[in-house]
């Protein structure tokens, strides 16, 4: 979504205030050029102390208070933590999972499914939008927060499942047969006897419920969606707050949501990203999480949340917050907010600090925030709604994801692990991807398609892949692709399916490396480390472009290439360093014609177009140390500084520093 | 038991194929030289797929092709899984365990003491019987799979224990004492209020319980007997599929069940081997496994399981799967059988491969197993059922290794540990071994007997040692032997219990060894490290053959040897390291006479007589290396090459290579 | 409490014999100068074996037969350990807890506010003092043993719980502010709607509930003090058998009573301390247990418990239970009793051994126990009741480790490791430490008082740390403290709270330090490490002693320094090393004028008064070499060898052996 202004806040607060001093904050706020505020999104018992009571004093003190200090909000539907006196009243609208029943305290563990907390749900919504819709500051909405399935097995779900099965396979026997049921005696011959799907050992079984509790958050957003829209003014937008695969930092994608099928009943896409700081700063994850934000409407962003002193451990260096910043614009955000702005003196976050820490005054991560904030103002008209354009994309799949937690390689190396193992090669030499969806069917916008790890597709997917390379794309594709169907059912057949022919190669069987090196082009016997994974690649057609060195594996191939149609095929038959990985994923990007860059991480560069159509490259130092480059672009004009760079004079950029240059092309 | 042929064959689940190709299968198992096949052991809900309606096509299907192709069939009662309609039936046919209820989904998660369980078991049997019994190609029949009583503790089964105790201990007051349970006010001075066992402190009921767990395990195996036996033909047999300590890989005894006990309804001992492969194959699981399975009937045993590509880092390389079979052979077994025919496309076993890969097609396992195939049936005459005779026997007892696991040394060592460090040190030395149960009463048929770690013992065993020494056997003794009775009550008198004037030595204290080694004749301070487990010895008659180089235990002994009637007696009272081990055993064999071989692992020898009487010979060169070693052997004839092998003469073998010499003696 | 003389002895339990054998044990006993058992604390299924049916055999028999050998005896109520037949009578007489309900068989698993549990044991207590009380030889009475809470969660327990918040709080929406549960919507509106207190993610609200439990063994305490005292003879005592944080040794204050507080009702303080032995014995434990012990009553206290053999690898080398012994005296205690006479033949603890060793046989350890027991008849008098007084203070307090427990530094540093982090400073250099409650009002008692991690403190304790350093004392208080309130809602102003005037210093923002040295006077950037925590002080009127050595935070303070009023206060901000912690330390203790020792650990020096009002000085060798050192005390007596010792004179101390200086001052 396009905005008018880049915004710049901050989640904030009024009912966790240990005292009155709201406009102190906005005062506060205004003064470090903050311009909105995220609110209400897990304060359900504020305003509904008790069933059937409401009392929006909080919300409408804040919405006042903002609105004098002209300040925009988004309002969340407080639905993601449900109040005391509902548990009470409905004591199986709490979750039952995998684990055992949920328990009240955290938020996040009811069944949503359950009608109950529907109906609920539905009257604080309405009984919100009344309240907040008219406001002129307020901006949008964002249905409620970081929304899952909470892994709900409660006997009503687990019935809603059932006639999904159903709908799905009116024939039992065949049901039984795809999912292979007959092993170890699980044949469920009447839907009646379908047995309790927690205790499976059918991992086709496990991910198709999992698959079905991705769509039941689908069902949730569409359905809040709905009732939003009933009372939403003209230009009000609504979002979401799509987070990661958490490793407490936003890792990957997020496993539990099909952030690409819920992000549609949505005007934009929101996000949350948290990563380390300090030394182990490093902006990956901000250009990773930016990539999925940007790729669910292919359009520019939200930043919902983010950290400012963030998690124990994560005090920003100086210069760090402001780094931060800007990258998230450079990837295509038109937000900056952060998660938030007090910190708080009670509960569980009370060590995951806000803006201001618990003295509530003035500190370093403000007085870098307002630097941040009266820099946006400035420049903000070049850099927002940046358009992005990327020759190489990322091919993402939930059902993979989940086979590989089905039939995992090892206890170290997930989907996402590979995924970012083959995206962070990119981002450190500075070649920039977009993400696509595993049914995505414009792929021959982009020169080089990778798709790692895609272990389970369909023959939809498959015959896309085909037709991408046939028609001139340059496919790289990892080891575990196209082994199994979309209900991990491994095809019968050579592998991976359906593109021997295009790899030129298959095999039968693979292994755990141990000892074992690369040998080839660009490989060294010493440090082209094989791990984890190894294919025994059989070429038919396809050369290899490296091979195990091992004594009793030498015969097979551990990368092939292929030429077929116009393109090329690319099939990388094992896990190995990322020395080894950045040399293959070289050699495609040049027969593709994507041309590469000469300055490399730590210094890290993100392009896009303006609203101008100008060309917007931004410069990141990502290192303690002052670092020098040569400036490859045209002329510009460095946008803070408003200093003209030349093409091909060398720059010098402090600790955790920026620059960002304006040119025609 | 005697086979007219070596059998050769895998399992096979036509239930479980993705597409109908049961003639394709069955041709290429022939051309493999494959003669048996067996099935069913898993598929009840094929047969059964609702209560009381049965369909038998699959398993006539598999009859009437093996028939086809000449292949010999061995039929499992299909009753170790369940199917799901019978748990929704009876809720409570599921096992309450330690950990709580079981859920649907998993094999071997029922109560085995539950009435509708053993209704259908019984009924699905005879059902199974009628159809499967007449077929002349069905050679014999395994009673369920790898079973164990499930951690059975519902109110049913631990009602049964109150009443086996009560008949153990017709005085509850002696049953009080015996167990100690006046300590911590654990007291039962009436059986109505026996507690749940699950909460005991008190090891000896703990291990009672597990006993008595053990049994429910050889009565059920006796009662299936009992009704195969109504359909049996003449010359068809039973035998079970029993299985070791589980580490990911058969690593010691098992102790869930007494297999002693359990085979005793049986005709033949089976059961299935898994061990690691590549560079970490070194046959010591096939060996020690083997001497368990011969040891259960004292005869010839059937390998009914072991790995073909097997689990995910087993794949073999060119050369170990032959390697394997022969080892199997080697050490008894008549039957080579895979697990499994084919890979599966679902579900918790997919990657665990069979012989053919996913593709099911010809790949390299399968062609290696065409070369065996053939072997066998050239030379299977010359080798199948071996007879097996060794000097040295290790005794081996459940109670004692529930013993350890109730008072473990620490993490890293337990019974089965302690187990294989002995009988692992034998095999790397070429000695092979017998087991005998610690019941066993013809202890003087070997010259050497060795007693490792048998915590619990009661006074009928002790007698059996003692008179083992007094008329002229050499016994060897480790740590932590005799300390408890049969219940585990430790004795309450010098220690090891009722053998002090046999070892020529006492103790009452014990510790953990910190830097501790070992002086003596063929120690090394510096090498010969005690860990673990240190008992401090006072020697009486005997001599110290090792005492602890430590400041402050220094004269205390660490290894004591005694003469002691006929025979002598050598007790390690700590846990050492290999090579030092090594030391005591070789004294001890010399003493007894055992010849020692001069070749020793990576080249294992195995030896029998055939049914000509004739003495066979096995070098197995379990190394990635050409080897060379001297025959030391009399003359006689390779087997594989038919050359003529004369005593004294080098030999060498190839990378995972072997040779088999028969000669007169 | 003071006695006439010195007890030794130890616990012994009739009930767990193997065989009748009093007699010869207490004949043992008397040989080895034992004057004193421990009885009757866990055998309540033995007195009381079915509901309402008595028999007090055992106890009469111990109590005649200590009569006849003239040995003392404590008697402890049977409650802790309760018998099968309550739990079938009650089945939820077993306490349930975050973990569940617990399951008969382990002592310390009841609810202990059951009414039932509560009329069973008044009973069986009444019954019992009936038969005990009026004995000669009973000196005292033990209140169950080493009580805890168990953990109770169980709807009755919360009820209780809820009650003690409405009577804190009347006004609902106070108790919400203060909580701050409008966080993630947990507000209670309604104390009927008050959620299970297990599934809550408010730590103010868990700490609180902690505090409850604590309250809850308070209560029981002195519930069961007023029924004894009924019954108690003029002279016989009260004590309880308190322990510690338990690491399988004891390590710190214990985290689930406030023994302060639990010790009201008593006439002794009575403890257990069990620590490691052979080469990592330090007598550090000795120390600290002692001074916990010390603290309860301000006295002399009993040492009810500590090993014999005790756990696997504790066997104490010889001379080491000696110097233990001694240690004890030397802390103030006036018993050393041993857990327990002999070792056990069955159950859990059948491998903590006790004097006996399995045999019942005189050993190692009862021949050095002998030797205790003839010096301690000889010197007894000059050495027990000894008045300890020390010029250092440590501060413990409950509510902060509660407070560290809910906000954890780390997995490896929790609030006792910060106590021992301090105290064994103290410790190694021979500085012996008093330690203070957080509710003390005597400070000014001593020159230095540390506050290690008082995380959670109120405005009372804060009053009285200013007042301590306004009127001349030397406060060192270390990083995280008075954060938060005893609620633990973080202080919203400055920190620490209320003390950055005395201090001259202030933060508000910390991290986890990251290869973080510190610059200073004293300090090593090499060696001084900072670990774990790290807060950015900044120094206003006091002074930096240390700043950190750190590229982007080398601007903050990492230890302050300030004169305030007659006394001065030094903050240390972070967690150091060793040496730069006793850095910090000395200096403190050089401006307060505490005198240190030249002579340091492993030579151990405590000292104190005894009856004769003269000092008697201990010396102890904490190593297993011979070690010299330099006395500096006034010339006196060595009581063991009645030689005289002259001030400046070299001593030789053998490995782990001691002596003991009486002097006139």
């Amino acid at each position: 979504m396009k905005t008018n202004k880049l915004y710049f806040g901050a989640a904030y607060y009024d009912e966790y205030m240990p005292y009155e001093r709201m406009d102190t904050d906005m005062q506060m706020m205004r003064e470090a050029g903050m311009n909105v505020i995220r609110i209400a999104e897990s304060t359900w018992s504020t305003w509904e102390p008790e069933n059937g009571r409401f009392d929006f004093s909080h919300l409408v003190h804040m919405l006042d208070c903002a609105k004098k200090y002209g300040i925009s909000v988004i309002v969340g539907t407080p639905t993601y933590a449900i109040p005391s006196w509902m548990v009470k009243e409905y004591p199986d609208i709490l979750s039952v999972t995998h684990s055992g029943p949920c328990i009240y305290g955290h938020r996040q563990n009811m069944d949503i499914t359950h009608p109950a907390y529907r109906f609920h749900c539905e009257r604080i919504i309405r009984k919100m939008m009344e309240v907040a819709a008219p406001y002129e500051n307020v901006i949008g909405f964002q249905i409620d927060n970081e929304t899952k399935p909470y892994d709900t097995c409660s006997e009503r779900a687990q019935k809603l499942f059932v006639s999904y099965l159903k709908e799905k396979f009116p024939d039992i026997g065949e049901f039984n047969h795809e999912f292979g049921l007959d092993y170890w005696s699980n044949r469920v011959d009447d839907w009646e006897n379908f047995p309790d799907i927690r205790g499976t050992i059918n991992q086709s079984l496990d991910a198709e419920y999992r698959k079905f509790q991705r769509k039941l958050v689908t069902d949730f957003h569409k359905w809040q969606a709905g009732i939003l829209r009933e009372y939403m003014r003209e230009g009000q937008f609504i979002t979401h707050n799509f987070d990661y695969e958490w490793r407490n930092f936003s890792f990957g994608i997020q496993p539990e949501v099909n952030q690409f099928d819920a992000a549609e009943c949505m005007d934009v896409a929101g996000c949350d990203i948290y990563h380390h700081s300090e030394d182990e700063l490093t902006g990956a994850e901000i250009a990773f999480g930016g990539a999925v934000a940007y790729a669910l409407k292919k359009d520019n962003y939200l930043v919902l949340e983010t950290e400012a002193q963030g998690s124990f451990g994560w005090l920003p260096y100086q210069g760090q917050l402001r780094l931060q910043a800007y990258s998230h614009i450079a990837c295509g955000a038109n937000s900056v907010m952060y998660w938030h702005w007090h910190s708080i003196h009670n509960a569980i976050e009370s060590y995951w600090k806000g803006v201001l820490s618990h003295n509530l005054k003035e500190n370093a991560t403000y007085r870098e925030a307002k630097i941040i904030g009266q820099e946006f103002a400035r420049i903000g008209g070049h850099i927002r709604n940046l358009r992005k354009q990327c020759d190489v994309a990322v091919m993402v799949s939930n059902d993979s994801l989940v086979g590989f937690e089905e039939f995992p390689v090892d206890d170290t190396l997930n989907y996402n692990d590979i995924l970012r193992w083959i995206y962070d090669s990119f981002y450190r030499m500075n070649i920039e991807c977009s993400l696509v969806n595993d049914r995505e069917e414009n792929l021959l916008e982009y020169k080089v398609l990778v798709v790692p790890a895609l272990y389970s597709a369909d023959e939809e997917t498959i015959g896309r892949l085909r037709n991408y390379v046939e028609h001139g794309g340059h496919l790289i594709m990892t080891y575990r692709s196209l082994f199994a169907d979309r209900q991990l059912k491994i095809y019968p057949d050579d592998q991976p399916h359906g593109m021997t022919d295009v790899i030129g190669a298959t095999y039968d069987q693979f292994t755990c490396p141990k000892n074992v090196h690369l040998c080839g082009d660009g490989f060294s016997e010493e440090k082209s480390l094989v791990s984890h994974w190894m294919e025994l690649l059989i070429p038919g057609e396809g050369s290899a472009w490296a091979t195990y060195s091992h004594p009793f594996w030498k015969e097979y191939a551990a990368v092939v290439h292929h030429a077929f149609g116009k393109g090329t095929a690319t099939y990388i038959g094992c896990h190995m360093d990322e020395d080894s990985l950045g040399n293959v994923l070289k050699k495609v990007l040049e027969l593709a014609g994507v041309s590469g860059k000469n300055t490399v991480f730590p210094v890290i560069i993100k392009e896009g177009f303006n609203e101008y159509e100008k060309k917007v490259r931004f410069y990141f130092n990502y290192s303690p140390d002052e670092v020098e480059f040569v400036y490859e672009g045209a002329d510009g004009k460095e946008l803070l500084s408003e200093k003209l760079v030349e093409k091909g004079t060398k720059q010098l950029l402090k600790p955790w520093d920026l620059m960002i240059v304006e040119a025609d092309c």
